[in-house]
Formats: structure tokens, sequence, C-alpha cells
């Protein structure tokens, strides 16, 4: 019985397994559509819940929105769930203690502990989605600031209010580096409000010359986020995680970040942990923090 | 002899005294014009140990440059300092234990015993000078990264390679949050290559809408700056320091800030620890790592 429950709650779906404390998962991975109230979302956790928790010694859950320094409450709105996800009480849902923090850190402390940025005590994970999300590990430990919420991927591009963000801010790196923001970029540079990122990424592969453009105008955004984050953090590596990653030449952003940076070369990694890095993270974290 | 020397090398001049382990200035403060080479320097701070040395416990340097994680060495260049600054084996100068940090992180370290952000566990100086300096106290420890260096405020302000930054990237904060950063942005607005900074100060005080309008575009740029800063950081509070400081509103910064920011709140405050923060941050800090 050293197994614990991982959940990973996204604002599409929930998944839950069996994850033993070296991140291995140990079940069959269930997934079930994330619902629309926060009744609902308690009766799915509960579910999940009952059906393991003789088997296990505790819960641990990945979750979209920041997560307090207690790993106890979700802080702060998360735009992909219900308004009063965030007054769920984790901790009743089991008698056995239920351990939460934010997915994109879950995620970097899988990619610390089994995955790329193994033994890179100072590492940031970029997961490049829909969004940017962002996972911060210094001398060995989650930054996680005043209240829980660090890591946020929204440092300015730009001074002149040329994107707006979907955080209300302009220029955000989240509103050049994410998916969003491939698709922005696409629609500058095709002058064409109705092409899509499946489209870029269809014409690159034709060589379609506005098509490697817009995915190299994408990466320099990225590459530019990296070197200033370099800068800030004089990191062991980077992790670049998410949908889009695949996209993105990992070497020709260490090339460009190592020839700029004032601080020592980095190395950026694309990430291994997969794609239950998050449930995975929140386990092997439990683990070593309960 | 519970005192300590401190000393502080700067680009310009050398500045020591005895400090005990409160922050306390004990002596005269004594200053050396900074010699241009190395064998000088170094001859500047032996004479300067000896002086003391039979009534310290350690010696307690400030230094431009990154320093390493065993503050030992200064790693990098320092622009403002001879080739050679470097390769100082500062051990060597006393039979004293000898402790060096950065400069700017042990005047962070002064503010966050003695000064502004006292209590404030995650908190970012920024030094406002010709250049900007930064000094990060995270979870109540300074980062430093993997090799020393971290703390760096060159993160980008623009994708378009619009302002070069003595670090030989483009666009970094600091190019923009710097005394020089505010000279090039006076260049810009009043179109003319000869207007100093002191010239933007002594015209704003006689309302000069240009001047006005260039004092508000660094601040406004500084603010995005701290803005971007708070959202990776979620810190309790920012630190303004430096010669160029008090050209700024702390308040107009923070209510910018904290209208935007996806964490939450923080405060701006003024620096407090003094001219001296460097070698009574390098004597605080010493006394607690050493």
């Amino acid at each position: 019985m050293n197994k614990a429950l991982g959940i990973d709650i996204g604002g599409t779906k929930i998944s839950y397994a069996l994850v033993d404390n070296n991140g291995e998962i140990k079940s069959e991975i269930k997934k079930v559509a994330t619902p629309r109230t926060k009744e609902e979302i308690i009766k799915v956790l509960k579910d999940a819940i009952l059906e393991y928790e003789n088997e296990i010694e505790f819960v641990a859950i990945a979750t979209a929105g920041a997560v307090n320094n207690e790993n106890t409450k979700v802080i702060g709105s998360t735009a992909n769930l219900p308004s009063g996800y965030k007054d769920i009480d984790f901790q009743s849902l089991s008698s056995k203690k239920v351990f939460i923090e934010n997915d994109a850190n879950a995620a970097a402390w899988a990619e610390y502990r089994i995955g790329a940025s193994r033994n890179c005590k100072n590492s940031v994970m970029l997961t490049l989605g829909t969004g940017v999300g962002g996972g911060i590990i210094l001398n060995g430990k989650l930054l996680k600031g005043k209240s829980g919420a660090a890591g946020e991927m929204h440092f300015m591009m730009s001074r002149k209010q040329e994107r707006k963000c979907t955080c209300g801010a302009y220029d955000c790196f989240e509103a050049y580096a994410s998916g969003n923001g491939l698709k922005q970029t696409a629609i500058e540079i095709f002058e064409d409000e109705t092409i899509t990122t499946y489209d870029v990424i269809e014409k690159a592969t034709k060589n379609d010359k506005k098509a490697i453009l817009t995915l190299k105008t994408w990466q320099n955004d990225i590459a530019l986020g990296v070197l200033g984050l370099n800068n800030i953090f004089d990191a062991d590596c980077f992790v670049l995680s998410g949908s889009m990653e695949k996209f993105v030449d990992a070497e020709e952003i260490e090339n460009f970040v190592n020839s700029k940076t004032v601080t020592t070369p980095t190395k950026i990694y694309h990430a291994k942990a997969g794609n239950y890095a998050g449930m995975i993270g929140a386990v092997v974290l439990a683990n070593e923090l309960l």
C-alpha cells in the first residue's frame, strides 16, 4: 500500500490513476470530461477517490490554477473551470491525506525527478499549449512566491500595447509564445483573420514561406523569453512541454540564448515525462513533502 | 571583536569601514578611487585589511560582478573593473575569513535585514543607476542560480531590436529602466542626440511637456518590468534603489502593477539602507552564512 491516487484536473478533462512513489502509473488511466459545475466536479473526485481509497496512502491532485503554499487550496481564478472551483475543500473529499499542486508546477517536478531536467536543481519548465504554463525549480525547490501564485509567464515582450493578452494586460510572453500567440502571429503575417494554427503547420510542411516565417517568428519570441529568464535565473536547464513544443527547435533556441546571455550557458530540453506528468509529479512531490 | 571589515568595490571607488553584525557602521568610512589594474586593486585591499585585521572577525566584500555560490570568487566579466579582476584570490588577502558577494545582492540583503524590505521573504530589489542591478530574495534566501550569476535584469522589453543594450543584446529591461535608458528615451522624445539625464530632470521641474513625457515613459517602462517580475515571482515587495530611484513614483508603479498582475498584489518601496547598503549587507549576510 505505497501507492497514491494521482488526479489531474484540467479545463477539458479529469484524469486519474494509481501512481507509485517512483512516478510509475500502476493502473488503468481513467478520464472524465470536466463537468461545468463545482458540485459535479466534487462528485467526480469523490467517486474516483472512493474507487481507490482502500489501496492508497494519499491523494495527489494536479490542478489548473494557482495553489497555496500549504498545498490545500486553489487560489485565484482558473478561467477554464467553474466559478466556485477555488472554494472546494479538497481534504474533505477523502479520509486519506489530500495534496494539491498547480499542474504546471507538478509537471515541472515530474521532469525534475524522472524526466528531462533530472539533476537540474535550477530549471524552468515552459508548457506551450493554448496558453503558456510555467513551473520553476530553484535550488531543488518549487518557486511558489508569497501566496503560491509564482511562475506566471506574463512578462512583457513589448512596451507598445501591440497585442492584448488573455490576462487583460498587453504583450505578455504568453500572448506570443502560446498556441494562441502563434495563431495571432500568423494572422499578422498572412493578413488573414481566419488562419488557424493547424493551417500554419500544414502550410509549413509544404514550404510555404509565410508559414515558415510565422513559425520562425514564434520560435524567436520564445527564444527571447527564454533568454530573459536565463538572465534572471541562471538556470541549469529549460524544459519545453505541452502540445506545441514539437514545433520548436530546442537546439536553435539553446544556441540563440547561449550566444546572448549575460549569466552562463544553459540547456534547452524537450519534455520527457509524458502526457501524465501532472499527476505523476503531484504524487512524487506529495510523497516528498507529506 | 565582533566587528567585520566591510568593503565595497565599485567601478569608481572602493569604500571600507568597520561594520557590526547588526549592520551598523562603527568607524570612519574611507574611500579610494578604484585603480585601473588588478595589482593596484589588490594593494588597496591589502592595505585596508592590514589597517583593521587585528580588530575583526572576518572581511566581507560587496563587489561589482557576479560571485560564485561559494562566495569566494568573482565570475564573469565586470565592465567597469580591469581585466584580471576576476582572478583575484580574495581569501589570500587576509588571515581572517574573507566573504564576497555581488554588490546588488548584498544591498538587497541589507534592505531585507535592516531596510525597506524587512520581513519580505520574497522580494526583488532593482538598483536604478547608470545601469540596472538586481538582487532577488526568495523564501528568505538570495537567488544565485547554478553559478551565482542570477538576478540580471536583462529580460526583453521589445521583440523588434529597437534599442541596443550594453550587454550586446537588444531591448533589455536595463536599456530602458536605467539612467542610460532614461537618456535614450529623452533622445527619442526630444529628437536631440545631445540631451542629458540632467537636462530632463531640470526641464521637468519647469513643467516642460517633453521632459515630463520622458520621465513618464521611463517610469512606465520600469512599471512594465516590475509587473512581469511580480507575475514570475509573486513577491511580497519590490525595493527601488540607486541614484535614479528618487525620480520614480513608487506608489504609481504599485498601483499600476496591482491593477494588472495575474498573481497577487505587491508593495513597492524606496530603499532605506542608505548609500553603504552594499558593504553593510555583505557583513550581515557573511555573519549569517559563515
